[in-house]
């Protein structure tokens, strides 16, 4: 297994103790499994408040901060916080003006978020609302778009509405800036290798020395096709193209772009895909705002890019620009 | 060959394409293989130039801007930039105060630094200043610390150095602080897997499927064991111990830690490391300032980590904590 890691089982408090450790002006640890803003929640503010499975850093936890998210719950490696840890996740975000839960669409967070609502309404009268994030294109057919898995684009939805709620506005407000943002974005992965979960000791998945895979989730999900590694381009042409059959884009208009490695594939390599972005972008008179090149949704070792378009109006991109911290992601 | 590329001969040039496209209001390519300031040389203040191979994102050339560098010439992969390529950056590195070349202890690039020296001297009346870092305690002895290599402890001579500048000191004090910071930092690696040099098409070392190297260089240079894989705690506790037999510390110490990822390793697994480094130092009666987790200087896809420790005083954490900004390192 090749990680670093003392026992398996204690790879997510570990790596939290670490994290909190190295980021004391950013993130506190008030409960395990918990991670709130370092100076807490803020008073008359809406929270927000996401959770997950660990192995993703930065996301998610790593987008707790000013301009950003209030509190986060973390499962372990791939799997769902419990209800209990998004309850307590809630409570941490909650300054009194009502908690927007806004997470990945996957199964087991929905239902404990789910769980979790109703807990923080009944035991503790905290009002709350949902945004699930569901980005991908190609987890399932845009008539079906419900059904799609949350991925990378689900940072522009932290940052949007994490400005929002910094107005103060109010949460149905708040609410409705998130689910605009969500709707305005799509991804689409590809990978080329397998990371290790560290308690299954063994790789997510396999693939030939020589093969990708395009559309593969993050936690190895499977895709659409597999076949010998293409060229950069190619890829970013393909991935390019199924975004924008999707969600058509028309010259003079604006988006952010998000080339993102699953972990291992490095900068250089995001940067000849980001290149080749530039130039099909500039070819169709579609100006690229604040554009992100980087990790910042990652399945820990895996190698494999995503690339994410949020198309931007006035108002989304004047939120997305505001300022906000987090120790991955500043801006402003 | 896992990686997304095109033709590998471009490798370089269309990263750097895609790198000035993505960070205009950093970087600027005002010739081939050397990337500048955006804004250009500063009249008056001393330039800062490095320069090395490519491969090692964000080092050299994402450490160009504001509290920085002033200019970086860039190599194809793990191959030193030419003396002509070199004086081109010392060039466009000049506000008329002199300019310190500070770059890695290889010796290609002492080389063709040198050469360029001479180059922009004779042609230019260009006076330079030169600091080698050679930070690696395990490539060569103390009694030879000349023949070190440098490696992830540089970008704390870059920061400290580009604040040294920044106050307008003469270029005689901008090298005496540069050879301070330098003189005061020492890392160590370890390896799991290697990476693939674009041109060359093929892994640069094998090491076995359970099986670390400690102390393997950035370009996979031999290391001084292998062996089984240990458990975090025990690979950082002996790179701790190695640090500290070279440059001992005492209670009551101040200094900054850097935990780097060489491309692959996770940030949940730094984390894991930074925790042990917090405990050691927390037990030793060591002040840690500004500890940096992250990827600061990789090797492509390489799995691994290093451990920088600079010990600070009262100057070097001054110009550490001021003012600065590149696409990867904001202080401030």
């Amino acid at each position: 297994m090749k990680k670093i890691l003392n026992d398996p089982s204690h790879y997510v408090d570990e790596m939290l103790e670490g994290f909190t450790a190295a980021h004391p002006e950013f993130y506190a640890q008030p409960e395990r499994r918990v991670i709130a803003r370092a100076g807490g929640a803020i008073d008359g503010k809406v929270g927000i408040v996401t959770g997950g499975g660990s192995g993703h850093l930065p996301v998610f936890t790593g987008y707790v901060g000013p301009g950003f998210l209030d509190a986060c719950a973390i499962g372990d490696v791939f799997a769902s916080p419990s209800a209990e840890q998004m309850a307590g996740a809630i409570r941490r975000a909650n300054g009194g003006a009502g908690v927007l839960r806004l997470y990945g669409n996957y199964g087991g967070d929905v239902m404990n978020f789910d769980m979790a609502g109703e807990m923080v309404d009944m035991e503790d009268d905290i009002r709350t609302a949902t945004v699930v994030l569901a980005d991908d294109v190609v987890s399932a057919p845009k008539e079906e778009a419900e059904k799609r898995r949350g991925v990378a684009g689900m940072i522009y939805a932290f940052k949007i509405a994490g400005a929002a709620a910094d107005t103060m506005a109010d949460l149905d407000e708040v609410t409705r800036i998130a689910q605009k943002a969500a709707d305005a974005c799509r991804s689409i992965g590809m990978a080329l290798s397998p990371c290790i979960v560290p308690q299954a000791g063994k790789a997510n998945f396999e693939i030939g020395d020589g093969e990708m895979e395009m559309g593969m989730g993050i936690h190895g999900e499977p895709g659409i096709w597999r076949d010998s590694l293409k060229p950069a381009d190619a890829i970013t042409d393909e991935m390019i193209d199924r975004l924008l059959a999707d969600r058509p884009l028309a010259r003079g208009d604006r988006v952010s772009v998000l080339v993102n490695s699953l972990g291992a594939t490095p900068l250089e390599e995001l940067y000849i895909m980001y290149r080749r972005v530039r130039q099909r972008f500039d070819e169709a008179g579609v100006e690229i705002v604040m554009p992100l090149v980087g990790r910042y949704a990652t399945s820990m070792e895996m190698t494999g890019a995503t690339l994410t378009v949020i198309a931007l109006d006035d108002e989304l991109e004047t939120l997305l620009k505001a300022p906000a911290a987090c120790a991955y992601w500043r801006v402003g």
